[in-house]
């Protein structure tokens, strides 16, 4: 059973797990292929408690502004997501961003300042309104327990959906938090995140829950990278509809806790998600760096590790190549006694101890191979500076990699 | 003909063209494969004016640290490297870059303390001392005008040799610089470079020597990137023989300048080549930035370019995908105003604008696929932020850097 500390449980129904939201997925021809869906709607029953974070990429999507402005209040009803246009670099970037919230607006009766509207896609390519005009009435008819529905048509070119729900208690009354998640290239955020969704019915003001994502992301989404790119439309959004029943959350007590333990267990599953369908992965690459100075310098190393081009095609190849572990540790730019380095490599199929005290040990390079032969690959790196510790998430780097993207537009 | 201002001409000869010098390579039995030359020597007939530049990396190769030791009064005769092992990681790092001088002062006749040595190749693996023993002798006995042997002797995973040479006038007297270098991956120096050495039979003394490297590094070397690694043992070794009977340098003058500019059409020509025969790549990228804030701002936007591995999966496909150039720009970490980025692709197949004012703007996908499938692909980004001016050089990202870096040491 998919059990966690505190009685956190996984379940199933990604962003409609959580009371009072639907959601669903279109096609509504922003991309040519029709069988692609590609507009997303997430609606919650009334306005509710938001929250989001952002890309820190000075080219920042037309739709982070307009949905910075809109959560200036803290509350929303509903995320509008269409991937296959980033609405990125458009002289009219805002006025069709704030165009696709008035359109919801109106066929749903509810307020466009609301309206979360997120894009993903080729960055500077005009984003006709057209297809929201069209498609928007026929997704709000289509609402209901749809999270497959809204996560397909988030995708790009991701390989497979990204949910994960969770149910746990907040003062003896059920609550539930799930989210949806898109990758898979230009992975490597910094401040906020990939396009993430999450839903939840546990009662909590604006200003907890805003603090509580904040301080997520730095140990979670801007943990994982997949090639060291950062999106310009990286975006964690967040509603919460307290309609679980719950005390409302107002300050940081041990609900709060509570409440940012579960949040945290969604968030982390689906970093190993998006992490694992990186573009062109065959497996999950985790780093767990422990002994650093401090919990920034552990994060700095394990980040570097995870985004060297030579590490991870090394682990493309099951190649137990550890002086790239020890090289990116040695420029990330971290206070490190290299000479107290040890690393070991982890998996299902065993452990690898290559290195001790900042030099080689004698292994098994047939069992090195079996180990870096698996889906999902720990390396652990034991620094002797102090109790710091981080995990980062990525992936390999493969051909694939390189196909995806030497021709991505056309 | 190939002439530079000042009466700069290249030339042929490499690290032999200078007056004074003499090197070659062998296969000395360091690497398995017998056909490929695994150790160089360049030799100045007396000890001469040197200086030296390393890499930032805290790893450091052992032979990084006894160079450094053995530079500390600004003299050497010799410069030995052998490719096949970065000796690196080793517990007895030291001892073996040690024993190498040792056993070449004794079979040269010249002194320990004056050799510089180097190694490139897979980090922490055991380096035996006795194919020193075996080989240096003959090593010495091969030396003449032979620097291809020496620049074959150093390569790792380059596909070609890399040597330049000029001819200038200081004070009257012709005087030469020449050098070799090795890439081809691990490859983002960060205040020295790869391997590459020097060579010139200018007058000079070792503090303005050492001052010009410095200077030279910040624009030349420290602005290529194959990968994003740096590496743990990259160097930049110079000696100065003085042969070309010129009145010595002393001082910042002139014939100082004169000098720097020589040698950087020296270094320069190395880094094209460096980059362009980066692991896999089948074009060389330049991204020239000009209208920064200052020079510094430019380098660090013309390297975030030239580093993105989407932008350079766009190259390989050229694909005129400009929004990954903004992106690139977008999260350098800079002060720059993106309302005023431009964009041209520029080869010898013409121009293509495709960005300006940080919108795009209209332009033949066929013209831009005949520039972006040039040999030699210059992306011109013109910030509107001041006058600061930067070059970067890069290449693509292939299916070939993959495949050379998945299984590189078996």
């Amino acid at each position: 059973m998919n059990t966690k500390g505190n009685g956190i449980e996984f379940i199933s129904g990604g962003v409609v797990a959580a009371k009072g939201f639907r959601a669903t997925g279109i096609h509504a021809g922003i991309r040519k292929n029709k069988t692609k869906k590609d507009l997303a709607l997430i609606m919650a029953d009334k306005p509710v408690a938001a929250a989001a974070v952002y890309t820190r990429n000075l080219v920042k999507g037309a739709p982070l502004t307009v949905t910075a402005e809109h959560l200036r209040n803290g509350y929303a009803q509903a995320i509008i997501c269409n991937s296959g246009n980033a609405n990125t670099c458009n002289a009219d970037g805002i006025e069709i961003a704030e165009a696709t919230c008035r359109i919801l607006a109106d066929a749903a009766g509810i307020a466009a300042s609301d309206v979360i509207v997120a894009s993903t896609g080729v960055i500077g390519q005009p984003l006709s309104i057209e297809p929201f005009r069209k498609g928007i009435p026929i997704l709000v008819e289509a609402l209901g327990a749809d999270s497959t529905g809204a996560n397909e048509a988030i995708m790009t070119t991701d390989t497979v959906t990204k949910e994960v729900a969770v149910k746990f208690t907040l003062g003896g009354k059920e609550c539930h938090i799930g989210g949806i998640a898109k990758g898979s290239g230009m992975i490597h955020p910094d401040m906020a995140t990939m396009l993430v969704f999450v839903t939840t019915d546990a009662a909590i003001t604006p200003e907890i829950l805003s603090e509580i994502v904040r301080k997520d992301v730095v140990t979670s989404f801007n943990m994982v990278s997949v090639d060291g790119d950062t999106s310009t439309n990286d975006m964690l959004a967040v509603m919460a509809s307290g309609e679980a029943g719950n005390a409302e959350i107002t300050e940081f007590n041990a609900e709060a806790e509570n409440f940012a333990e579960a949040f945290g267990v969604v968030t982390r599953a689906l970093c190993r998600k998006i992490a694992a369908d990186g573009e062109g992965a065959t497996k999950l690459i985790e780093c767990k760096v422990s002994g650093a100075l401090n919990d920034e310098t552990a994060r700095v190393v394990a980040k570097s590790v995870i985004t060297s081009s030579l590490l991870k095609t090394a682990m493309f190849g099951a190649d137990a190549n550890w002086g790239r572990v020890l090289c990116a540790i040695g420029y990330a730019g971290t206070d490190t006694d290299i000479n107290k380095v040890g690393v070991v490599f982890r998996s299902e199929a065993g452990d690898v101890e290559v290195c001790k005290d900042g030099h080689g040990v004698d292994f098994s390079e047939e069992l090195a191979k079996k180990v870096l032969t698996e889906k999902e690959i720990v390396i652990d790196v034991i620094l002797g500076d102090g109790n710091g510790e981080a995990v980062a998430w990525g992936c390999d780097l493969t051909y694939e990699y390189v196909k995806i993207n030497g021709d991505y537009r056309t």
